[in-house]
């Protein structure tokens, strides 16, 4: 005899060119959050998705803020676990658009060569798509039991694509409201097209741009080469005394801090199959550059570094010009793991710069954000309950993953409301989010929906 | 009673203000040789010097090259010694623009705060203000006298601050019309403010451009960084490796052949006044960069070296993006002394770059120019009249000096010519040519033209 489980999953399936209609309504309004022209189609993606909760029964609004306005959902169940899920209603910008097949914000399907269905349009994977798994699988729980099994309230962003201006001061401002025993955010990947993941190491990030200026006017280097500092060779040289021989980074205590992986996540990463290969294959590589003895997942999930993000000065036009220049700049950040304190890792590197800047030349430095690396317990209950419902959704074993990129909204979530969160997201890595095409696959949505009613099931212990 | 040579330089005197309205004529075509979108200003101020020595009574012409053109004139006078006058119409570039006080273009005499006179532009000093001393010395001789005192011919260059790419096949094709019995180069400095002199050592010059390429697009340093080389990384640490801890050069076999200075000209250099600390002091530096032991004039004058004059890769714009750019470059030059093969040293630095890229990345050369050193012989019976000549005029020793810079005509005239060149410059140290608000003094300019008069009177034994 079929389970409520099972009516709520065959419910969502039989109603999945509804989900799918829904979607395309969300994806046809171009809410791009960093082009100030599409302010009020932000606007509108957000009243779009205020009505779609109150027709599901939530207490829903649009809350405005100095940019993009949020949106704000509770269910009115009370009792039970309560989660906050997170989602992101904003777009990228789509330039070039020459490069699309289709338009942008004509969402169209199209059958792949392997036999896949494509949803192809900007935001259907990032993260248009992904939130709607979310709302579509508590449509499927409310139409068959007339209610969600546990408490849930929701938040949307329309800036996340922006650099999350507001995010910060806003969940300062509705902590009380929004703080719930955990967050479910779903804005990543699966590991692979069979696997599903859930991603809980997420790297931090401090930015720095140094200036280096020794004479005080760009100097001709026939007169004065060799006898006047080249901010550009000093430059190059602290550049080069960031990196040790074997490929980790030497500022003094960098690593202070920084553990190996859990035995059984390491274990778990090594057996699962990843094209470490085919990682740097793909961008026209094939030696990792990192530290030795460690994997590439290793490297660019688990392991810090030190990246330079851009260097300028002198001469950079056509043809050549003998310049001793008087400045030079370089932007540069380092990606951090737990453990890593970033206001300690900027004053290192400071000083490290520093102790390396001849006396009668000038260091100047500019900080662009500083953020913790965020590592989600692995054994929580919320955490083991999800991975059981993953796993069997998919038919393949649920992966603890990682990301070597930041997603502020879950630091914000750990420091502001003091809550962890679960990243489930049914994006697979050849979506061309960011880019020309962008595409979700059919079964990310169809799966993504499913999923997300067994988590709801198993948190309420169904 | 007052001599011929007298009436000469009062001539020059009394007409200094003529002279000033058109050195600021010239002064204002913006002249730019290395950027293509100034093509017709460099042609205008070939056609421009052209007409000046056509109403002075010479046979001129402009003669196109592939480049910019070379403006050739030949007084009609046929006997006494023959010499051959060079300077170059051409100007740096201007950026940053916005560092200086006045348009680049603009020229405007400005009072110094010790009472000095300054003509301020870009070419004011280098080299339109030095060229036109001689048309001017020219002009007071035949203004008086009806004629010149020996033979005289002119070339003006207009592709010298961009590599003289077609200064070599021109003289080769004119050897027989422009071979004169010795050279005037007009582009050079004073000892110091008081003493003038001639310089005898002119540095060669390779200069060289480097790509290093890594991933074949730019990367997302969160997805990538640690795992995927990154170009600005590896090109800092070349460049890093380009210098030995003690200040010198690390490029294997780079001081093959180098000399130290014969021990008299050490001995005069050292006897000279030379502020070594208002040298680096002048431009806001106190420590000299360059090969411990060795005199800044040594460093500068009398050593090689390698200079970075460019580097550029990655996000160089406002603000910050985590990117690794699957490019980086950089511009730089050696600057070589008599001993150093030009085509030697690109190739051990070309050798020196590729044991140091990574074997999946790529480099890529180019090359922009390559001219040895020049030493010209301290003694002969020009060098020795025109001392007489400087000293005479400016009341202080003359010095058998040397320059860091390369000034590539002379090694040109040597090899091709067969013929050597007495370089007379009136330029300061602190002419800031090269940089915003460039200037040349008034005192330059007319005393330089009065040394040509009595430089030109010496020559016919006068």
């Amino acid at each position: 005899m079929p389970t409520q489980l099972d009516a709520v999953l065959a419910h969502a399936d039989k109603n999945i060119d509804a989900s799918l209609k829904r979607l395309f309504e969300l994806i046809r309004i171009p809410s791009i959050s960093t082009d100030p022209a599409y302010a009020e189609d932000c606007q509108r993606a957000a009243e779009w998705l205020t009505t779609e909760l109150r027709e599901l029964g939530f207490d829903a609004s649009v809350r405005p803020t100095e940019g993009r306005p949020m949106v704000v959902g509770h269910d009115p169940k009370e009792d039970g676990p309560h989660v906050l899920f997170y989602g992101h209603y904003d777009v990228q910008p789509v330039d070039p658009v020459a490069l699309w097949d289709t338009p942008p914000f004509e969402p169209v399907m199209k059958q792949a060569p392997n036999g896949d269905t494509h949803i192809v349009a900007r935001g259907a994977s990032d993260d248009k798509g992904q939130l709607m798994t979310f709302v579509e699988a508590c449509r499927a729980w409310k139409a068959v039991t007339g209610g969600l099994p546990i408490r849930v309230s929701m938040l949307f962003e329309g800036e996340e694509e922006a650099g999350s201006k507001s995010l910060g001061p806003f969940l300062d401002q509705t902590a009380d409201e929004l703080k719930a025993d955990i967050a479910l955010v779903c804005d990543s990947d699966m590991w692979d097209n069979k696997h599903p993941a859930i991603t809980t190491m997420l790297r931090g990030l401090v930015g720095q741009e140094v200036e280096i200026t020794c004479a005080n006017a760009d100097l001709h280097s026939g007169m004065f080469g060799n006898a006047a500092r080249n901010p550009l060779q000093v430059l190059s040289e602290i550049i080069a005394s960031l990196r040790t021989p074997d490929g980790g980074v030497a500022v003094a205590g960098f690593y202070h801090g920084v553990t190996d992986l859990p035995a059984d996540v390491k274990a778990q990463w090594d057996r699962l199959p990843f094209e470490s290969d085919g990682f740097l294959r793909n961008v026209g590589l094939s030696i990792p550059a990192g530290e030795k003895g460690r994997t590439i997942q290793e490297q660019v999930w688990a392991r810090p570094t030190c990246e330079i993000n851009g260097i300028i000065g002198g001469y950079t036009g056509e043809g050549f010009k003998t310049v001793i220049p008087s400045k030079a700049s370089a932007k540069i950040s380092f990606r951090l793991v737990a453990g890593q304190d970033p206001v300690k890792i900027r004053e290192a590197f400071q000083a490290h710069v520093r102790a390396r800047v001849p006396k009668d030349c000038h260091v100047s430095f500019k900080d662009h954000g500083a953020s913790p690396a965020v590592a989600m317990p692995f054994d929580g209950d919320f955490m083991q309950r999800a991975l059981k419902a993953l796993t069997e959704e998919w038919g393949a074993e649920a992966a603890i993953a990682a990301t070597g990129g930041s997603i502020p909204v879950v630091g914000d979530f750990k420091r502001r409301l003091g809550m962890d969160a679960l990243l489930v997201g049914f994006a697979r890595l050849d979506n061309r989010i960011h880019s020309p095409n962008e595409k979700y696959d059919l079964s990310s949505f169809r799966h993504g929906i499913r999923s997300w009613v067994r988590i709801l099931g198993a948190f309420a212990g169904a």
